[in-house]
């Protein structure tokens, strides 16, 4: 299983589809438009909408019935790192390899540019034509969610937090996402309750050893690779797993969170083996 | 017909139904729910869900089907003003006789305040049950309206705007969402293809003239009264209806506009009274 070629055909897939969208502003003005692109389709591995599609596909679903929900899942974390990487919050000036989009285009504009990718995305979950999907990710993208925790982060900085204030703040921040990533996929491609749930599990382990695998990268990834500096957490304060446990133990979290993540997938057969490899691959990814 | 009266009923009807809906976050950070309960609690006039309600309750409908809606419209509009007053845009530091949200809680979490009620909004109104609701709403608050809108606005900061340019820039800034408000409420309540066209036209002239009085209110204004300095446009180079045709001609447009307003309104009977006398009241309040 090449999960590289499995994220890179999925990744094409959606980012074609999410610059059909962008075009077909036309009332938009021409330069916010441009921040929206600028960052939306600015790179990245796109892992929120190869598990909204994997999971549709997964279950047997249509993969295209799947694709305005990935879309939307795509541009609700692009809208968070355009607000998280402004000078108020992270502030930070390099993401993927290029400036920021304050850096890029100004803080009023990017403050902008992310209420209005926010805004898209409800607009194009609406077009999946399932309130399920407008709900779940309003649930977890909002102050519940993804916003409580990107708060909670914040008011950690500098503090000393406790492992279990770690696991709420990440499970908040980055979980909710992938979680319901997952979740919206098996939803449209029709999954049944014990397929859903599994699926679910799957999405809350995945996404800890993502942010796991995320917070080691920061200690010991190449910037090169990740396009980004690193050791960003330790010069914001912030508390991260390394930090708390060390980088052998964490890195032992890791792999045990992605062996749960494999472990919650047992009653499927060979439909989900992508699913598993990518559950290594988030805790062996140089970026 | 007592105007005030009309939209005091709704306005408390309306707030208490956002505490109830701010109530039901067990998971929010406490600090972040303050700020939001801050700026969606902190007074207004609540124009646009008294619309919602109105709009529903004229066609027939039951006002309870269409508050869900009229809480997405308030949410909304906070969260703009919540990012509009942001240092980085407009840079105010009293609204409603209050500090703004990022005076009284600073930026990071005024930023993310608005992103909670932006999100909070969408999940309000999923719940409405009617994805016609969903769509129109992102569409209105998106980067071809209100978002749009505030771009275009700030670009126009210091240069002369031509009045077809300003048009445009009200349109899709406040007019996009005062229309949107009558429309969620109008299909709702069930109405039919006449009575949303009519609505519809009616909701797109009270847009017009809200925001010709409120540019002349900038000027005139009593700061008491307002809660806010006047003169502020000018202060931030902004084009206005006065400083471009000056108060007079202004004041003329703002009556013709509402006059509009109650004649898309000829089709319907006594049960459209309030909406009539709402198109005359936004053009000769005092705030």
């Amino acid at each position: 299983m090449d999960v590289t070629a499995y994220l890179k055909q999925r990744a094409e897939a959606v980012e074609a589809k999410l610059g059909v969208l962008l075009e077909a502003l036309p009332e938009a003005p021409p330069r916010l438009l441009e921040a929206m692109r600028y960052s939306l389709l600015g790179g990245g591995k796109r892992l929120r909408p190869a598990l909204v599609l994997g999971a549709c596909e997964m279950v047997g679903g249509d993969r295209e019935t799947a694709m305005p929900a990935a879309c939307t899942l795509e541009m609700i974390h692009t809208y968070s790192l355009i607000h998280d990487d402004l000078p108020a919050m992270d502030d930070d000036d390099l993401r993927r390899g290029r400036p920021t989009c304050h850096v890029a285009y100004g803080e009023a504009t990017a403050i902008l540019a992310g209420d209005a990718l926010l805004t898209l995305a409800f607009l194009t979950a609406a077009n999946t034509g399932d309130l399920r999907v407008v709900r779940e990710v309003a649930d977890a993208a909002g102050v519940e969610g993804m916003v409580g925790g990107q708060q909670l982060d914040l008011e950690a900085e500098g503090k000393a937090v406790p492992l279990e204030g770690l696991r709420r703040i990440h499970r908040a921040k980055t979980g909710a996402l992938i979680r319901v990533s997952v979740r919206c996929g098996a939803m449209l491609g029709d999954a049944d309750e014990q397929q859903l749930d599994a699926l679910t599990r799957y999405g809350e382990h995945l996404g800890m050893a993502f942010q796991i695998a995320d917070d080691i990268l920061d200690v010991v990834g190449d910037e090169q690779a990740l396009g980004k500096p690193i050791g960003s957490d330790a010069q914001h304060g912030k508390s991260t797993y390394p930090a708390l446990l060390g980088l052998e133990r964490a890195r032992e979290l890791a792999e045990e969170a992605a062996a749960e993540a494999v472990a919650a997938l047992e009653a499927f057969g060979p439909e989900a083996e992508a699913f598993r490899a990518l559950a290594r691959f988030v805790v062996s990814r140089d970026r």
